[in-house]
């Protein structure tokens, strides 16, 4: 059995949705592959009664708590107490960390509020954790009802002891548990084609989609059993698997380009940069990624790419072979190994006749070949929620596309499907 | 005394980090704006037993419950029956929304599983919620704790269903708040400016920092408090104050420019498309947004942009009069109002002997001027958040240094400041 882990986050600022609960979904993640069980995760105001009390309802149910946030230097702080009141003991005042702070004071010549050595302060019979990214310590108390971890808020602080500290502790027998990862099929298609798999014994699916993917979960009560299941499941996914685990399909992508030693140049309309944007968020990326022309007014697509003033006038932006003369021009100016591009409507209203959602992508390589694609893409009725699904929808459509040419795979596969218009499991 | 609302998602994928809960965050933000208080948000795994016991827990507490998630048509959907339990009360199958159901799948030819049809039932007594984004309504019930709405996990249908059904009946007593904007300043630095205000009998500061941004939330005992207050806050943030409540940067800087009749250009390098993306976000951005030019690899620069060879092999692509070049070439190719240009140093490895978070941000415009930036950012020790930070960061910079310049502001307020490590309240 894994161990049961409670999550207790402190902040009024989650409550009124300020600010999002982060930290609870990487310890999620994270105690997750290390084998344990998230059973509950729960955030409080800033009020000592309530937190306290929330600790006590958490030990009773869980094997251990891990609290965050409510461990900085201001008044309205208070985990520190909220711990030290729920175990039954006094605070005292650490010497060492009251120095440490000091010194990170001096040496920003700032002077030191007398409230932030209330950072110092630590309930009778706490652990300290090391912070390497911060000042406060994380701490940690043995109760009857099992270990409590208090961890700062701040992500940085939190996933730094959270790796060192807590996680290593928690680590239990690990599931036998793996990700399959889809790009350009619907929830409801990659269930459908799964299906045999879902019957298997021992077996669990779990799926997630993301605005142009679907994550599949696929947990067996053996690793055989696992095995089994993964390998069935990427017989039928075909070529509409990209990836498994962690990876990302810009990382795949620019994966292949480095395998080829190839570059590649983006012209975007619709997305207006978001593509070279996710093209350049991984450490190293100028290896394979040359740049890219943003040509979001249509007179630039002549200007700047040499599509054709004719093709404009004739047809508007929105057409694939203007998409193809982007990505032939953004190939041949930048100089790159494959031009890809982009044009569609990304709302919220219809752009030259075209509904909201029409995109046309083109990858085109040195050799003069291209290919195209003309997704049907699922557009939510609210349209500012429609504009930032068609963006990144046209992104992923985008990034396959590269990925199939690359793979030789850009005819293989045209899966049956069907709307669907549910972004996510209820 | 505004009405206690918790919140209770229902989903393992959540407490295991595979999808971040937004809707609660969403909630959170709108029932605050409605002047509502929300004082819990729980979430718990998909187990009947699990779900009914939170929800008793909830209704003993507060005044008011918002279910989400649980209400789709799978076996792990357990919502409808967690409800009638908690009701004690059974469960019924509504004709209206079964023949819904068999409509939908029939429009799209595809057969309804046996197992969607469980979104047709409805426990004794509860009022359904109009769902004008899907097929699942909400549902709503009256317990003698207060009134539990249990609304789908799909946050486009969420967010309909809210806006429509729940908010209305929840809107309370508003209460005297307000948010003050401001962009390319410390935290501690606006903290300190404050101080003054923090020190007004009556009101409450609140700060979030994201990176390169700092929002402060003014509340009073009463509305003519808040005035004072916020007219305070006001002049003493100056120039840093970009805008309040709702209002974004980048939408500040389209209305500045639609003002004006202007348009702008981006030439990006650190940041490979983020900032034309971010100024293409909102709706109707084609009036003020021109395009832009990525010139991720440094010889692009001189080819696409006309920056200075002989500069580019003297110091780089990380310098001054390298930002200055790109600004005035691609407000010039691409026949803009401005030219806004950014290029520096993303990480994890510094570049030309520049340290990461080395940037230059310059804006050109029509008559020949220019103005500049190189913002002291500060960088995580951590090398993958490092690369994410500064790519953000550069673009409020950039933004911010635009809003300036259409505003004369960009010699205003040079702030003193001090190192700050802590992206956000602990």
């Amino acid at each position: 059995m894994a161990v049961r882990v409670e999550l207790l986050t402190v902040g009024d600022e989650l409550l009124r949705g300020d600010t999002a609960n982060g930290n609870a979904t990487w310890l999620g993640r994270r105690l997750t592959e290390a084998g344990a069980e998230v059973a509950r995760a729960v955030v409080v105001s800033d009020d000592l009664d309530v937190i306290a009390g929330a600790l006590d309802d958490a030990l009773r149910r869980a094997d251990a708590v891990i609290m965050t946030g409510g461990l900085g230097p201001t008044s309205d702080d208070m985990t520190r107490e909220a711990l030290a009141r729920a175990a039954g003991v006094g605070l005292h005042r650490d010497p060492d960390v009251e120095r440490r702070l000091r010194d990170r004071a001096a040496a920003r010549s700032v002077p030191l509020p007398p409230d932030a050595l209330r950072m110092a302060d630590v309930p009778d019979g706490a652990t300290q954790l090391p912070n390497p990214a911060g000042s406060a310590p994380g701490l940690r108390l043995s109760l009857p009802g099992g270990p409590v971890y208090a961890l700062p808020g701040v992500p940085s602080e939190m996933r730094a002891i959270a790796e060192e500290s807590v996680l290593p502790e928690l680590r239990g027998a690990t599931v036998s548990a793996g990700v399959l990862r889809t790009a350009t099929v619907w929830e409801s298609v990659v269930a459908h084609r799964l299906a045999p798999v879902e019957a298997m014994t021992g077996v669990k699916l779990a799926y997630y989609a993301t605005p142009g993917e679907v994550r599949v979960r696929i947990e067996a009560d053996a690793p055989g059993r696992l095995a089994d299941a993964q390998g069935a499941a990427r017989d039928l996914l075909g070529s509409a698997l990209y990836g498994e685990g962690d990876v990302t399909l810009d990382r795949v992508v620019h994966g292949l380009l480095a395998d080829r030693g190839a570059t590649v140049a983006v012209a975007e309309s619709l997305t207006g940069g978001l593509l070279g944007a996710e093209l350049t968020e991984m450490p190293g990326s100028s290896a394979t990624f040359a740049g890219g022309v943003i040509a979001y007014a249509t007179p630039l697509k002549h200007a700047l790419l040499g599509v054709s003033a004719d093709l404009l006038a004739a047809h508007g932006a929105v057409h694939p072979e203007v998409a193809v003369a982007m990505a032939r021009g953004v190939r041949e100016r930048l100089g790159a190994s494959y031009g890809l591009a982009v044009t569609g409507v990304a709302g919220p209203e219809p752009q030259d006749g075209h509904p909201v959602g029409t995109v046309h992508v083109a990858v085109a390589d040195s050799g003069g070949a291209v290919a195209t694609r003309a997704p049907a893409l699922p557009v939510p009725a609210d349209g500012a929620r429609a504009r930032v699904m068609v963006r990144r929808m046209t992104v992923v459509h985008a990034l396959d596309l590269l990925r199939r040419v690359m793979l030789g795979l850009q005819d293989a596969d045209p899966w049956p499907g069907w709307p669907e218009d549910r972004e996510e499991a209820g």
